[in-house]
């Protein structure tokens, strides 16, 4: 603070505080400065700013006095009865006209407040830092930037940029087996955006959300802030099972087809086909949260939901954090044809959309065809570090039970009857440096199920390198008390009889 | 397309359409290669693909199938009902449980239409391109990239980063007065980003709003979106008329104290104390929105109405769309302590926060004392604009009156009794290749006032050179046919009687 301000703060505060009051005289700026040994020129500064802010007047031949304008009864006794001064302000918004209910305001775990001190950290949802193109990002955005002109200081289409709407539509065709025009996609900051803005079209009050069980908390916990009431849904090897949606009409169902989150299920398309039926029947529309089927490692990649949506009832969301980055926070919904001109509008009031570097950079990488090429690597990438988790698993606990492993970057370990609870291994783990986590530490919600949850652990292998996975593996069995295990060594699938 | 997805997509088309059934069999794919003449690999993993997905079938020494998974309901009659196939798709939500209604929604106009073929374009909003620090911009990002590691991969606080929140804080104080800890702020993508937030927290269907009139399109109309009961209170040359508020209870009240949006009075010590003491006593909240209040011409910027809140009551916004560029999409809100907890959860639950990029670029940018310096350039810059655009405007029109030129990137000016109404000088102007611009197509919301509306023109002058400047002024006295005025020029305050 320079020492203007500190006159201009401590005056401030004495009108305020009631310490002096309207019509009392202020020293002139000379007696002032030799009073506190300061340049005139500084607490004539101050005086003035005091004065242009209405705090004092001035008048030739009278002198300085506090202004006659600020009214009595705005001093001390009121303002300071508004509240405590700042430093010890109490917590207490309990007579605000709150439009959600605070005390049940939670947040999906998406930060690792652990992951500093790790040795390994199966946390999911963390692409290979190393595989990130940081070399061609940063010419693309130099690129941009230098050929940037007016861009930067001017609004642009909330909806984002033509060209990255124009990429991602000539991706999804041959991807996702999806027709979407670039005016039915709307970019947005990740998955979480995209979400915001159809909960926003569709949830209010008491709206019905149905949901899968266990389910991604992201989605379970935004819709409850809006008030929905949540119908999970239970999931089996097929995905979400369609035939128990209970009775409601009108409803915003949440499903992740492509690979079941927490789970791993890929959507059969007997219940794809039956999931678009109920919507069409029951009036009610689709959110298909596609987070990771660029990596599947069995097969082609399943067509879309929304790919085989005629009713024009599926909201599809697509995100660039697992396949680039979380914190370029940047992704897009295809929205349904009928919700293209209000899902722009919505776009604009809620926040003017996207920053434009990531969006330019990003359509550049795609169109440049380095996104394909990156995506192939990727894929091959985390082939390896699952097979060499699974392996690892096998190694030290014999035949191990597991799901969700032919696709996406994490799977799902049915602990063995052996081992303790879910949280208590995510605990002794996290002690010996290894971040190993149950379903709710991953990001999921199971409802009611408690002790499912407690036999399920979640394993994002994508950010590890094979060494890192064998050694928190390792680590992990030797805090649980197995080093090496004599068991047969074999995989076998969660959902039996799944023929997968 | 390939080859294989097009033989995908045309029997997975068949399949859906009831033109091939459960049980039907298919070609060998030895017979549809040599049919269509492709070969015999690409068929063999169209094939494969429809295996995966569930379409077809095969069994050894019996031929492949079409599967008799998929229920017969599903086929044509059923799906095909769900709606018009894609292309004509007609647009109807009429069934959907919309949680706003769709028919009153509209957004700010933020983005100008005619931009692109104008000589001289006066839309608000736009700071100088040519000012944009795009070297130093470009050299910050670069640095941060290669230097970013594992943090483009992972997730981080949604609340914003760190660096940012500090260096917000820091400036915050010797600029505004306002003292905030770092955990009060939270990086948002601009301020309607901020406005959205603040929104969720405190306006639900029927919620009191206390609202400027004229007011910014952007904070009415999401309001508005969120079911708001609106109430324009006047603004003087004062600010709001805080006597004038109505008899309501816990309300949120949106204000632009620093620069009165769109009119440009600043909001007075007296009338500040009065809000603040109205928000205590009603249990109320406030909005400021302190979109340019780093632009004073005259005197030293006022100190924020957050500066004054003792009663913890006031959001305060402050963006970088007006210091820096709208496209980063970089602003912050300082939240009353005891929101703070609560914002930063819904701040996730929203979006998980802002791109990692601009906010590291920006952080670095305000650490260095670049960001004081670039303000302090463009104050000189803007002034002279506003020189610019007062002085055409006497050259041409004589005596005129403006109000809100004092600060920021804009003033309004009143239309003489000579002259048309706002409306239709707008569209002869747009004719002429002049942008200029109603109060209404200014992104201001003027309640009920339709014919003061019609007398406003807002002009933003930041973003044109002093020489368009001129040209635009010319070329609109010309198309209003004054070719030099004859009157005596001077400007005069809108605000009769205002001492300031």
């Amino acid at each position: 603070m320079t020492l203007q301000s500190q006159i201009v703060e401590q005056i401030r505060r004495m009108i305020l505080d009631g310490r002096l009051r309207s019509g009392d005289f202020l020293p002139t700026t000379r007696a002032l400065s030799e009073q506190i040994g300061i340049s005139r020129n500084t607490t004539m500064q101050a005086y003035e700013r005091l004065m242009a802010e209405g705090y004092i007047q001035t008048r030739p031949y009278v002198g300085t006095f506090v202004s006659a304008e600020i009214p009595e009864t705005a001093f001390c006794a009121d303002v300071c009865a508004c509240g405590p001064k700042s430093g010890d302000i109490t917590v207490d918004v309990s007579d605000a006209n709150l439009s959600l209910r605070l005390e049940n305001l939670r947040a999906h775990g998406i930060v690792n407040p652990h992951a500093k001190r790790l040795l390994a950290d199966f946390w999911v949802g963390r692409p290979a830092p190393e595989a990130f193109p940081l070399k061609t990002w940063a010419n693309l955005v130099r690129r941009r930037l230098n050929r940037s002109g007016a861009v930067l200081t001017e609004y642009r289409d909330p909806a984002g940029l033509m060209d990255l709407r124009q990429a991602i539509a000539d991706h999804l065709g041959p991807t996702r087996g999806l027709t979407a025009d670039p005016d039915q996609i709307i970019i947005v900051g990740g998955s979480q955006d995209g979400l915001n803005l159809i909960a926003r079209l569709l949830i209010g009050p008491g709206s019905p959300a149905v949901v899968e069980s266990p389910c991604y908390q992201g989605a379970a916990y935004l819709f409850e802030s809006f008030g929905a009431e949540l119908y999970p849904v239970p999931v089996d090897e097929d995905g979400i099972d369609v035939s128990r949606i209970p009775d409601v009409d009108r409803a915003l169902a949440y499903v992740t087809p492509s690979h079941q989150y927490p789970l791993g299920a890929t959507m059969s398309l007997e219940r794809r086909l039956a999931l678009l039926k109920w919507a069409s029947e029951c009036r009610s529309y689709i959110i298909e949260d596609d987070y990771d089927s660029n990596f599947r490692f069995v097969g082609s990649p399943v067509t879309a939901l929304k790919g085989l949506d005629r009713g024009d009832r599926v909201f599809y969301l697509g995100t660039f954090s697992k396949s680039m980055g979380p914190a370029l926070r940047l992704g897009f919904v295809v929205v349904p044809r009928a919700f293209a001109k209000p899902a722009q509008t919505l776009k604009a009031l809620m926040n003017n959309g996207q920053p434009w570097l990531e969006q330019a950079a990003m359509a550049d990488f795609m169109m440049s065809g380095a996104y394909a090429r990156h995506l192939r690597r990727l894929r091959q990438l985390y082939l390896s570090r699952r097979n060499a988790a699974l392996s690892a698993l096998e190694r030290h606990f014999g035949t191990i039970e597991v799901s969700g492993e032919d696709s996406g970057m994490h799977f799902v370990w049915r602990l063995p009857d052996g081992l303790p609870k879910a949280g208590e291994i995510e605990r002794r783990a996290l002690e010996a440096g290894v971040g190993i986590y149950g379903l709710n530490s991953g990001a999921a919600h199971h409802f009611g199920k408690a002790e499912e949850s407690d036999r399920h652990l979640v394993l994002g292998y994508a950010a590890l390198s094979e060494t890192d996975i064998d050694l928190g593996i390792a680590q992990l069995a030797q805090c649980l008390g197995r080093n090496g295990a004599t068991k047969p060594r074999s995989v076998r699938s969660i959902f039996v009889g799944a023929g997968r």
